[in-house]
C-alpha cells in the first residue's frame, strides 16, 4: 500500500460485532506493523481532526474489542453531501489526512457510508493527495448489495429468533387463563430481514411465530385478524412478528396510525402496541406486547458466531486490500454453499455497492404473506450459527472493554462539522 | 413420607427457572422410586383431574428442563377461594387426590400459590383424607418473605443488568448526533425489586443506569427532568430504567397517564413512551425506548446459574422434605455469606409465608431516590453470579425441550373449574 497511516471511522447505527471489525482492522495492521487511528464519533471525527492512536491500546484491550457492542470509537449520523455541495468538506479531509500522513481511509458502515466512501476513494487524485479508500460493511438492516450478508445482522437475528422462541414458550405455557397473543415489534424500516429471521425460531403453521408482517407488504387488518383468530382456536395462543416499517393502505406507518401521547402528538415507535389495541377491541383477547428497541442490536451476549467472525474479517481484509494497494473497493462476503455455510472474502468495487439496496427478495415470504419460505430458511439459517459468548466477570456481567481512546495532538485549525 | 404419588404443579406467572425446580421435583422423586403426576395448567388441571404422568417421560428430556423457560407443564392465574367461599373445589382436590393415591401435592408458585398451599395443607384432616401440602418457591418478583431470594427473580435481573448494559454501550456512542434519552420499561408492579437490579449494570454517577424510577416512589416531573438534563449534559446521555409499576401523585399508574390508543382507551403497557414524549416535549432530547416484557422473564439463554441452581435445589429440597413426612411447609433459601455467597435450603412454615409480601428495603434506594445503594449491591450482586447457557443446536438455536406430557387415564366425572 501507499505508504503512512490508515485511518479506520465508525459510520452510522452500532452492533454487537462492528467492534469485531475494528480488532480484525488494528489487530492486522499492527501484525503488518501499520499505525491506526481511528476517528472519533465517525466522520466528524476525521473532519475536526479528532483523532484517536491506538497503538497506545494494549494487546489485550483490542483481543477485548472482539467480543464488545457498541462503537469503540464513536459513531454518528453525517452524510457527506456531494462534492459540487461541500467541497469544503472533502478538502479538509485531505487536509487532515495529509497533515497525519494518513493514506488510507477505512469506512465502516452500510449505504451511505458505501458512498461516502466512494466519493473519498475518489478525490484524493483531484485534490492532489494519494489516498486510497475501502470500504468495510456494517448495517444490521442487511441491505447491502454484493455481499452475501452485512456484519451485525447474523446477531440481530439470532436474538430476535432466540427471544421470539424463549417469549413463545412462556406465553405457551399460560395461554388458558391469561395472555393469548403476544406481539414483538422488531427493527426493519424499509426490509423485512429481521422480521423474516424471526421465523428461525420454529417450524410448520402451530409453531411461534405464527404471524410475522413485512414491511414488504401493506397492513391487511381483515386477513391479520383472521389469521390471529384461526391461530388462537387452533393452537390456543399466537405470537405476531411486527416490523416497526409496516404501513397502512393509506402508506402511513402503522406506528404513527392512531395513538395519540399526552401531549396530543402521533406517538413514535410502536406498531406493536396499535396492533395490541387492534386485537383487544376487535377479538377480545388479552395480549402482551415488547419492543427490544436497541436491546436487539446491542445483544453481544447472544452474537451469532458466523456473524462475529465475518465481522472480525471483513476488518481484516480491508487491511490486506490496502496493503495491497486496492482503491474504491468494499471487502465482501460470498457464499459458497448453504449447508455446510461456507463462505469467502473477496474484493467488490465500492461504485456497484453505493447507492443501491438489497431487497429482500418476494419468495422469501409465504403467499398468505404472513410467514417465509423454504428459500428464505436456505439463505438465513447459516447466518446464525455458533455461539460466541463474551467472557463473564465474576460478578456475573460480560467483561465489555472500554478503551482508553488516547487523542492524536492536533495540528490544524479547529473546522466547524456536524 | 405417606405412601402414594405426588402430585406437582405449577402457578402463576412462569420464569425462566421453573422448570428447572420442576427437575429437581422429578429427578429427585425418581432416584426415591416415588411416582410424579403433573397437573396440566396448575391447579386447573389438579381440578379437572387432567393429571400428566411423569414417568412416561424419557430420562433425558426430564434433564432438559433444568435448561428450558416456560411452564413444561402449563401454568394459570386461578386462586381458589377460601374453604368458607368454595368448599366445593377442595373436596375436589382431595377427591382427585384419593382417586389416584395422591398423598404429597408440591405448589410451586409464589404468594397466591403459598397462601392456596397452606390451605390445602390443613383440609386433609378435615376432609378424612391423609394429604401433605408443599409449597415451592418461584416469583421473578421476588417478593416471597423468609427467603433470601425467590427463584426467577435472579435470572431477570440478570438479563436486566446486562441489557442494560449493551445498550447502553450503544447509546454512548452514537450520543453526539443521534438518541441521548434511552429509557428501558421493566416489570415489577407492586417493588422494584428488577429495576434495582438494572443498577448493577454500573458503578458512580456517570456510568448507566443513571436514572432507575422505583414503584416504591412518586413519579417527581421536575426531579427526573432536571436529573435527565443534568446527566445529558455531563456524560452526553441518558439512560432510564422505568418500573411497569410508577405512578403519578395521583395514584394513577404512569403507564395510563396519558396515551390513548386508536379507539380512544386509555393505552396499558408503556410507562417507557409516557416518559419518552415528556423528555421531548420538556427537553427536546431525541429519544429510544424499550420494553421487553416477556422477553425479560423467559431468557433462559441468560440465565443466572445462582438462580437456576437455585430453583433445581428448592425442587430436590421440596421431594426430600415430603419425603420426610413434612407438611404445610416451603423450601427457603437461606443466606449463609454474601462473598462469596454461601446459601443453604431450609424448611420454613407455610403460615408465615402465606399473605405476607417482601417489601424492598428503604436502604436500598440512593437518597435522591433514583439509584440504588451499597446495601442493594451488596443483596443483589450474587444473585446474578454465574452463567448457565443452554445447549444450543447445529441450527444455533437453544435445545429446548417440549415433554410429551401423556394424560393419566380419568377415574371421575368432570368437573367445571376456570
Amino acid at each position: 500500500m501507499a505508504q503512512g497511516k490508515l485511518l479506520y471511522a465508525q459510520s452510522g447505527g452500532v452492533s454487537a460485532v462492528i467492534n469485531a471489525t475494528a480488532a480484525g482492522v488494528i489487530e492486522t495492521a499492527r501484525d503488518k506493523g501499520i499505525k491506526v487511528y481511528a476517528a472519533r464519533n465517525g466522520i466528524l471525527g476525521a473532519l475536526r481532526e479528532d483523532l484517536i492512536d491506538t497503538s497506545k491500546e494494549a494487546k489485550a484491550n483490542i483481543a477485548a474489542l472482539r467480543h464488545t457492542p457498541g462503537g469503540a470509537f464513536g459513531s454518528c449520523r453525517y452524510k457527506l453531501k456531494s462534492l459540487e455541495e461541500n467541497r469544503a468538506e472533502y478538502e479538509r479531509l485531505i487536509e487532515v489526512f495529509r497533515a497525519h500522513d494518513i493514506r488510507t481511509f477505512l469506512y465502516n458502515g452500510g449505504n451511505d457510508s458505501a458512498d461516502t466512501a466512494y466519493k473519498v476513494s475518489q478525490i484524493g487524485h483531484s485534490l492532489g493527495y494519494d489516498v486510497n479508500c475501502i470500504g468495510v460493511p456494517k448495517t444490521i438492516d442487511n441491505d447491502l448489495v454484493v455481499t452475501d450478508t452485512c456484519p451485525g445482522f447474523g446477531s440481530v437475528a439470532k436474538y430476535t429468533a432466540v427471544s421470539v422462541r424463549e417469549a413463545s414458550l412462556d406465553v405457551a405455557s399460560m395461554a388458558e387463563t391469561s395472555t393469548k397473543v403476544f406481539i414483538i415489534e422488531v427493527m426493519g424500516r424499509h426490509a423485512g430481514w429481521i422480521a423474516a429471521a424471526a421465523g428461525l425460531a420454529g417450524q410448520g403453521a402451530d409453531q411461534a411465530p405464527h404471524i410475522i408482517l413485512f414491511p414488504e407488504n401493506v397492513f391487511d387488518e381483515t386477513a391479520f385478524l383472521a389469521k390471529v383468530k384461526a391461530t388462537v382456536e387452533r393452537v390456543g395462543y399466537c405470537t405476531v412478528v411486527v416490523s416497526e416499517g409496516v404501513k397502512n393502505p393509506e402508506g402511513t406507518f402503522l406506528a404513527e396510525s392512531g395513538a395519540r401521547d399526552a401531549f396530543g402528538h402521533a406517538q413514535l415507535g410502536g406498531a406493536a402496541p396499535i396492533l395490541a389495541a387492534l386485537v383487544r377491541e376487535k377479538l377480545g383477547y388479552k395480549y402482551h406486547w415488547a419492543l427490544p428497541d436497541y436491546l436487539q442490536r446491542s445483544a453481544r451476549h447472544l452474537a451469532s458466531k458466523t456473524d462475529a467472525d465475518q465481522a472480525y474479517a471483513v476488518g481484516k481484509a480491508a487491511v490486506e486490500f490496502a496493503a495491497e494497494g486496492l482503491n474504491a473497493v468494499m471487502p465482501v462476503i460470498v457464499r459458497l454453499s448453504d449447508e455446510p455455510y461456507k463462505w469467502k472474502i473477496e474484493a467488490a468495487p465500492l461504485q456497484k455497492i453505493a447507492n443501491h439496496e438489497k431487497k429482500m427478495p418476494k419468495n422469501f415470504m409465504s403467499k398468505d404473506g404472513f410467514g417465509i419460505t423454504a428459500a428464505a430458511r436456505r439463505y438465513l439459517a447459516p447466518l446464525i450459527q455458533g455461539e460466541a459468548p463474551p467472557p463473564y466477570g465474576t460478578d456475573g456481567l460480560p467483561m465489555y472493554v472500554t478503551l482508553r481512546n488516547t487523542p492524536v495532538p492536533k495540528k490544524l485549525r479547529a473546522f466547524k462539522a456536524g
